[in-house]
């Protein structure tokens, strides 16, 4: 481990490299509110050229930055005033960025060459999610790794399905479910006790569009993050006449980050959608074991649906959630909820009392 | 009929007074885009005090204003020009104008009064919905009225639940169902062939809030306005394994207007809703049969989820939809789906091929 990755490390935390060599760290003592970034490393991109856009804060105002393959954070804003370029987007707005669209991406790749600017260290800032308020509600797909469904099957409450989906399940997250990257996930013992993990790989759309082809559809894929679809069992599956999108959606339960990955730089059979709770691996299953892929979830759920730039979809977990496991397994305060989408980039959010 | 409402009338249409007093008009020719609006009378309000708050385009820009009793409008910006009053609102949006809350809804009212600046006639806009594009998808309510819930009982293919619901089943609406109160619904029979309607009461929140009790939950209300839920019956219960999320969310299925009624001008128990297809009554019920009250909602769907000012809940549909009826009737291009919440407004919208 050379020097620079050391420094990212956190005090507290023992580190383990697993077989994909990402290092994975369990966290001993997670901090009230970060001073800066948990990224204990800075995992190559597998795809060719793509780059990492993270929405951080060093004080109240939110920017949007690229971090480098060395772990560094370039400062767009301040990059293209060094440069005298004039930026066709808003340096404060993911969103804004994702808009405008390829010029703004062309901007982007040529500051990042040779940055002129200071490069900032991670461990100054506080990473928020890419996109912290989401234009409207995050869409997500249901039972997409057979496994999943076959594990819900035998022991769900709702237990009202039985055949395998000839359709994608769709259903939403409230925007308020938003959560940064390393930000703690609000627990309401008063609301719910069945707090349960769903690690996914979340789609970042980038052009706006209705009615689109499967064969057109990864055009309108802007990139990727880590997600984590965190779920009130209770509430999702008895509370609500079996809709689920309370149950989804309780304030902090969507933590996504800790940047996108633009579409190139994810080669999506290599992804592995990993999750670990207090270090011990809850679910680990491979892109290339989603039943409805990308393409075809972008045109069903685009069917007569408009789908716009900046809209986010969490295309399912794979097996291995608690609410499936004998006995059940829930989360609790101060556990450590460790969402690793391979290739894409880790998340780890402590869930912590109201 | 006096010679004012009289003007407000389209060629075309045969009015009947109803049980209510409010005009109801079967429309034979639809046009292809409304030229001016189609209000065929304005209802008095029925509590105090109240104002109808719009959203309209001239040309290209949206404009708020208020309709007053005798069907005039006053557009806040001019007649803040007028009196040299500084707004506290964009004038341009009826979002900006509830977030501000009291102090934006204390200068409506003073401008309201003796307005100087020239009245604009209904005729001569476009009404939009009240909040063309909401902050987050629609919050809805499902079998909120018992004769509902039974008569779906009955028939539905997604026949799930026996028992009567403890808590209201929650679900959401996509951003993009946002539709004008006068504007056509988009039909694609290569998508579906189910359309039904869902008249419902859509209360308008007007405070940020969060675990909000029932007892303090009027306070969080800003106003009321028509809405229909407009639901393909096919996507919504077979399509995608039970979540209704798609099938109530293609573009335009959920008009919403012709304005809002702040709250204190709304006497609830004096509501009723109303849908009428091609001028026959379908649905026809008092606030006074819903299930879950308002209260209650407001205090079940911020349980751990924060609301916000602007978010929009549509309250749930009586019984008389399309898909219970024996046999079965949905909607086709050319018809007319009327909307009328009684003490609120109404609305009208065509079935149009897309």
């Amino acid at each position: 481990m050379d020097k620079s990755r050391r420094n990212w490390l956190k005090a507290g935390a023992t580190i383990t490299a697993t077989a994909t060599g990402v290092f994975s760290g369990r966290i001993f003592a997670a901090q009230e509110q970060q001073a800066g970034t948990k990224i204990e490393s800075i995992p190559p991109l597998t795809g060719q050229p793509g780059v990492r856009l993270v929405t951080y804060s060093v004080g109240a105002q939110p920017s949007i930055g690229v971090v480098l393959d060395d772990g560094r954070l370039l400062d767009l804003k301040a990059e293209a005033h060094a440069r005298h370029l004039k930026l066709a987007f808003d340096p404060s707005s993911m969103l804004s960025l994702i808009k405008v669209g390829d010029p703004a991406l062309q901007q982007v790749r040529t500051l990042s060459e040779h940055p002129r600017s200071t490069l900032l260290s991670l461990e100054t800032v506080r990473l928020l999610s890419p996109i912290p308020r989401p234009d409207r509600n995050i869409y997500c797909v249901g039972w997409n790794y057979l496994d999943h469904f076959e594990e819900g099957q035998a022991v769900r409450t709702d237990n009202k399905t039985s055949t395998l989906p000839a359709h994608p399940v769709f259903f939403t997250k409230g925007t308020h479910t938003m959560n940064g990257p390393f930000d703690p996930i609000p627990y309401d013992a008063a609301n719910s006790t069945s707090t349960d993990w769903e690690a996914e790989l979340a789609v970042i759309i980038g052009r706006t569009g209705i009615n689109i082809s499967e064969a057109d559809a990864m055009n309108y894929v802007f990139g990727y993050s880590a997600f984590n679809d965190t779920t009130e069992r209770d509430i999702q599956q008895k509370r609500h006449g079996g809709q689920w999108f309370k149950g989804k959606s309780l304030d902090g339960h969507g933590p996504m980050g800790p940047w996108i990955v633009t579409a190139a730089g994810v080669k999506l059979d290599d992804v592995r959608v990993i999750c670990r709770v207090n270090g011990v691996e809850k679910q680990n299953a491979s892109y290339q074991q989603m039943y409805f892929k990308i393409p075809r979830i972008i045109a069903e759920l685009s069917r007569g649906m408009t789908l716009e730039a900046g809209d986010i979809i969490a295309t399912g977990t794979p097996s291995g959630v608690g609410f499936a496991r004998q006995p059940p397994e829930f989360l609790k305060p101060g556990d450590i909820m460790e969402t690793d989408i391979v290739g894409v980039g880790v998340i780890r959010n402590e869930i912590k009392p109201v």
